[in-house]
């Protein structure tokens, strides 16, 4: 059997030590699935003390995190410190510079600098891999890059914050409210102490923009995805949502177009929104803290990637794919092919499309305060903006705030109309909210 | 760019065709995602006036099969003929020995000779493929083969037959009987004019063998697949079954078990069988010619692979995303690493499990003459056979032949109890017709 593939681990959080734990626990069949040993030679994270549940004494301890990245028994480094930028960049520049593969769970350092990663690899002709980075435990990354690879890719779609799904579902199942879910998923562990970043779309963002690069073959660009969170969504509009046959979940969604006639490239655009998705939907039936993806290709038609999203296991299991796809294809000292599918050079450059050009349904609530005349403002901004209601439902009673909800699905029409009815109704002194907008997924 | 990977294509029904279309329609994302062209330099198939739709000009016509395997200007043979023997087997064999790589969409021929193949494959160095053998367009080979590759896989259970879900998940839109939606699905062409191959469980017992050996490991082993079918399953079930919360679909399932106390290899259990999904099983929701794979990974956690399981789009889908996996893992004379994940001789030779042991909830249906005692004589052989009726269902009138069904649901037990039950009950003049017993998945 070859030489062992020696590992380097950065960071010792929970998925830190699920990767100990994994390769302790499957070592005979790892061995024999990646053709060789892997073997971990040294550690580092920040505080040496603290009891993480796993037996470090067989590994190096390394303060300095650059410095072992550069140590000559390491072919490959797992970089789990997190943050988009500071150590973690740092340290996967050292590694790619000092001829090492590195493997990552880090979505935000992928989302914003995993061009420049990329390059150095290509030119280094190192692995730079990041299963981990992208809906956890599910191999969606190489679903899309190998497994999906002969196709022209028109549409992904996920669900792709457990945070999220868990809150939604959970509002759903219960009829709560978004505050008092938050609370209890904070308890329970799964949000954190500042979910802003979760529940603002932001976590969803970064990875959106490393399925799209992949799934499109376009520069990765997450300066334009447009992040939407699900902090507006009231037990209301579930409770709407599921009389019509929708559930409400946090959704980001990529597709590119033909852009204007003449315009040479494609034109990319990727937005993370809370939308209605109808039953008959693959992600309609993604409940609890799960994960899922789907990718339209134009021969393999759609493609579903489900699992858990998050947790040390799952992502353990795909940091560790990762590590067996290394082992197995740089045995003689290879590469193990161009981390966004294709090499950087090769990826299309495009530039974000106009979302007003975008046609679809729509669910648009409204909170106004209950008096005469109201709805007949609103619906005169709908007809003035050339929008087509097909059903408008209004709430019997007001709230304990004395507002009353209005909601209502639009046909099929173009999204710059229901802005332009928004900008219509903005500031007038019947609306107490900013109204709520959410696209309507087709089946 | 490197030197084309050359391939020889042969079989040119609707497959094949897509396989034209597809290299046709994404050249250049192909030639990008491969790292270089895949150029078909010759075709081969029995009729060569037959008109395929597509142009074959390009090509050289071979009217020996095994000749074109031979070539030297070929690098990759695509074998799309079929049959588990015969031309096709004959044709994968000369291809291998000849040093050519083998991508194949015949699952019958890896089910019944798929290692031979692989050994031949490993002495020759050669790769050997074959995603579009299992669940069509979802590249689940793949995902168990390396996305999962970290975990010990304890259960693989999967839709795989697109004919039977295509009937089943009609028979419960509808309320229709089997033969009268088998007809349809014969006229709309989802079902052979002799479907038995697809009704009968072989076809998907063939997929189950192959995706065993890979999750688990095993040597393949179809022989030991327990093949059940749908022809049984009556619109009365599908309507009980709903009554209760479940979906009828015949299933394809896989798990291992430690084996008898001191008993050292693990032993295999694969049985194809129409099941009660319940509604919070994500199998419970594939409908229509849908395919699934939820395999159960011990860090990964439950993963879903959903997707087209059969068509001309789909399957070339699969067979070019194998020739572009062979295009870039062989740029330099590499292999692409073991066709069932690790090498034939790692893999272990399991014994079968013995049904009898497995513990779950059944449902049994039994079709009984309408007469005083009957009830009495079934519940007495249950109790006798020590299994717990859950709940039970008498159909209020005896159907046009007199007959009247009678359900029941037990509570979780030895499958061996149910077993005895149906034998203490066997030559009854008061059953009409043999009971139908269906497991209940657990969600």
């Amino acid at each position: 059997m070859a030489e062992p593939l020696r590992i380097a681990l950065a960071g010792l959080g929970t998925v830190g030590a699920g990767v100990i734990r994994l390769l302790a626990a499957n070592a005979a069949l790892v061995r024999s699935r990646a053709g060789r040993e892997i073997r971990i030679v040294a550690v580092s994270a920040r505080d040496r003390v603290r009891d993480r549940g796993v037996d470090l004494s067989a590994f190096d301890w390394c303060d300095d995190m650059a410095a072992m990245a550069s140590r000559d028994d390491v072919d490959a480094v797992v970089e789990m410190v997190g943050g988009a930028d500071g150590p973690a960049l740092t340290l996967a520049k050292t590694a790619i510079r000092q001829g090492k593969a590195l493997v990552t769970a880090n979505k935000a350092m992928i989302a914003h600098h995993g061009l420049e990663l990329a390059r150095a690899a290509e030119e280094r002709g190192v692995p730079l891999k990041f299963e981990a980075a992208v809906a956890g435990g599910i191999p969606v990354i190489k679903g899309l890059r190998e497994g999906a690879a002969a196709n022209a890719i028109a549409r992904v779609q996920g669900i792709l914050n457990g945070t999220c799904n868990f809150i939604l579902s959970t509002m759903e199942d219960t009829g709560r409210d978004f505050a008092d879910v938050l609370a209890e998923a904070q308890a329970l562990g799964f949000a954190e102490a500042d979910p802003s970043f979760d529940i603002d779309g932001i976590d969803a963002g970064h990875k959106l923009a490393i399925l799209a690069a992949i799934a499109f073959g376009a520069r990765l660009d997450f300066a334009h995805v447009s992040c939407e969170g699900i902090g507006a969504v009231r037990a209301a509009d579930i409770a709407r949502a599921r009389d019509l046959g929708f559930v409400i979940r946090l959704v980001g969604e990529a597709d590119v177009d033909a852009g204007p006639p003449g315009a040479a490239p494609a034109r990319l655009l990727q937005r993370v929104r809370p939308c209605l998705v109808p039953q008959a939907h693959p992600l309609a039936h993604v409940d609890g803290p799960t994960n899922a993806v789907v990718a339209e290709g134009n021969f393999s038609g759609r493609l579903l990637f489900q699992g858990a999203g998050a947790g040390d296991g799952p992502t353990a299991s795909a940091v560790v794919a990762d590590l067996i796809d290394i082992a197995r294809s740089t045995m003689d000292g290879r590469e193990a092919g161009p981390a966004f599918s294709v090499p950087v050079g090769e990826l299309l450059a495009m530039e974000p499309a106009e979302p007003g050009d975008r046609t679809g349904r729509s669910y648009i609530r409204f909170t106004v305060a209950d008096r005469p005349g109201v709805l007949a403002e609103i619906t005169a901004a709908m007809r003035d903006a050339e929008v087509s209601i097909e059903s408008l439902i209004q709430q019997g009673e007001p709230d304990a705030k004395g507002d009353v909800l209005v909601a209502m699905v639009t046909h099929e029409g173009p999204e710059r109309c229901v802005a332009e009815a928004l900008r219509l109704l903005d500031g007038s002194p019947s609306l107490t909210a900013p109204p709520l907008v959410m696209p309507i997924l087709e089946a």
